[in-house]
């Protein structure tokens, strides 16, 4: 496997840029490349310096690669894959921060050829904003970054990714593309499309009078709907069956007020407040959030 | 109407001991009266001092007092206002800080002899903590509160209500109680129950890989149950009616999901997205949030 000289993150919004911005502080030695096909965004990200160079070409961008990390949205991963597939050189490492696994491993195994890696990544983290002028530096430390694999991937390679997240202060976490998929619909994509469907489902004049709980409720909802198009069409069957799930609970609370069945509300919302304290208790003692 | 000498909070949870705390540091000349049923509660109250004084007696707490405010969980309040009835001072304004409001008017009505004004009030403000260890004497400050009315509520009292409320640092609304009641429904106890559905859908394993859009999105569900069963409980049509919108909105993103319509489901978010921004920017020109 090649040293790791030479890192090109392709897509330069609020993640890409940041992972360049994390490389230059972690990784001294490394030379970032960014590409993004945006002419003003590659203009903002070298204003920025958000990486040692900016490419004006794709190809270009990877052809002295040892990682090439895909920072775009999902739906554009495949054409990609198959414009740089010859321009890689090999031995390299292909990863990416989309927030679904199955598709972007799909994709490798058909377009990449042999001798170049994928391994899937997600680190978990972000925000509703979007761009390169968010980028952070700091954006990964502490959070959790969950790599993927199948029975092909190179256990070498996987190995290097891991340890690239790591560098940029994440704690790893591996599983299946299909398991990471399951579990991703439940505690991201789903909570994206309940934020939406409470903003949707009200005019503005009554979220004029909307407090904190309403706020940070629906945050996410303010995400790029081309982005999160994107995941929810590449984790489609996994969320029509959440949905069916949500709209359980919400049937079940919803014959307990019709009933007037006070026990069996409060048991419903006991029962959210316990699990969720339980979540929390989890996330601290885990050090992911401060007590 | 009687001067403003004695306030009296019945009720001393996160609201009522910040109510008690906001008004020794607003109303230097009045004397503040708390009461709690918890003997516990009452200890803990004077050792925090969030009154000049803290009974130990309901119906002694009110005898002397020119407004009194019920905090205590909204299925409380007939009772309450049963057993203080016959000895609140002719003149004496009631209000609360109830999160519905057509109940408190109905009972308020029926119960209260006619020399007492009630006024409804609903400050919003609060946390998903709860307990009068949490109590602030800022908690208002920059909040909305509205006063609701009906066609026999005394205008002057109505007044007093608003203007103590303003002393507090809040932003007045004034609406009548059905209205009130329907648009909560929709800003606060419907994003209350969809944050309770997401964690109850999910089991602790998954939830552990919650990030922090699940985290903000269901803050409010660790919310205590048994003041927001009182709420579902007295705005129940409102809700019942609520929850229906929101899976009407969670179907029809399902159904886009199922057919794979990357232009819907774009379309849905953006709206959301867009009527969310819309949101924020009332709320930040209107200074109840930072930009």
């Amino acid at each position: 496997m090649r040293e790791l000289k030479q890192i090109t993150v392709i897509g330069l919004g609020l993640l890409g840029g940041s992972v360049g911005l994390s490389v230059l502080r972690a990784f001294r030695a490394v030379k970032l490349v960014g590409y993004s096909h945006r002419p003003s965004t590659r203009q903002k990200a070298r204003q920025l310096a958000v990486a040692s160079e900016i490419s004006d070409c794709l190809r270009e961008s990877v052809v002295n690669a040892d990682m090439v990390i895909l920072a775009t949205p999902i739906s554009t991963f495949e054409q990609i894959l198959t414009e740089i597939s010859d321009w890689l050189p090999k031995g390299c490492i292909v990863t990416d921060v989309g927030s679904t696994k199955a598709l972007p491993h799909k994709w490798a195994q058909k377009i990449l050829p042999k001798d170049v890696h994928y391994v899937g990544s997600h680190p978990i983290a972000g925000s509703e904003q979007r761009g390169v002028e968010f980028s952070r530096d700091d954006l990964f430390e502490g959070a959790k970054c969950v790599v993927t694999n199948n029975a092909k991937t190179d256990v070498e390679a996987k190995k290097r990714v891991s340890d690239f997240w790591k560098r940029l202060g994440c704690s790893m976490i591996e599983m299946s593309p299909a398991e990471h998929d399951r579990i991703f619909a439940k505690v991201s994509h789903l909570p994206h499309l309940t934020a939406a469907s409470l903003i949707n489902a009200n005019d503005i004049e009554t979220l004029k009078f909307s407090g904190r709980g309403m706020i940070d409720t629906t945050r996410i909802a303010s995400g790029p709907e081309n982005v999160w198009s994107d995941i929810v069409m590449a984790n489609s069957a996994n969320l029509a069956k959440g949905i069916e799930k949500i709209i359980n609970e919400l049937e079940r609370v919803k014959r307990a007020i019709e009933k007037k069945d006070k026990k069996s509300i409060e048991e419903f919302l006991a029962k959210a407040r316990i699990k969720r304290a339980a979540m929390m208790n989890y996330k601290i003692e885990n050090k992911e959030l401060e007590s």
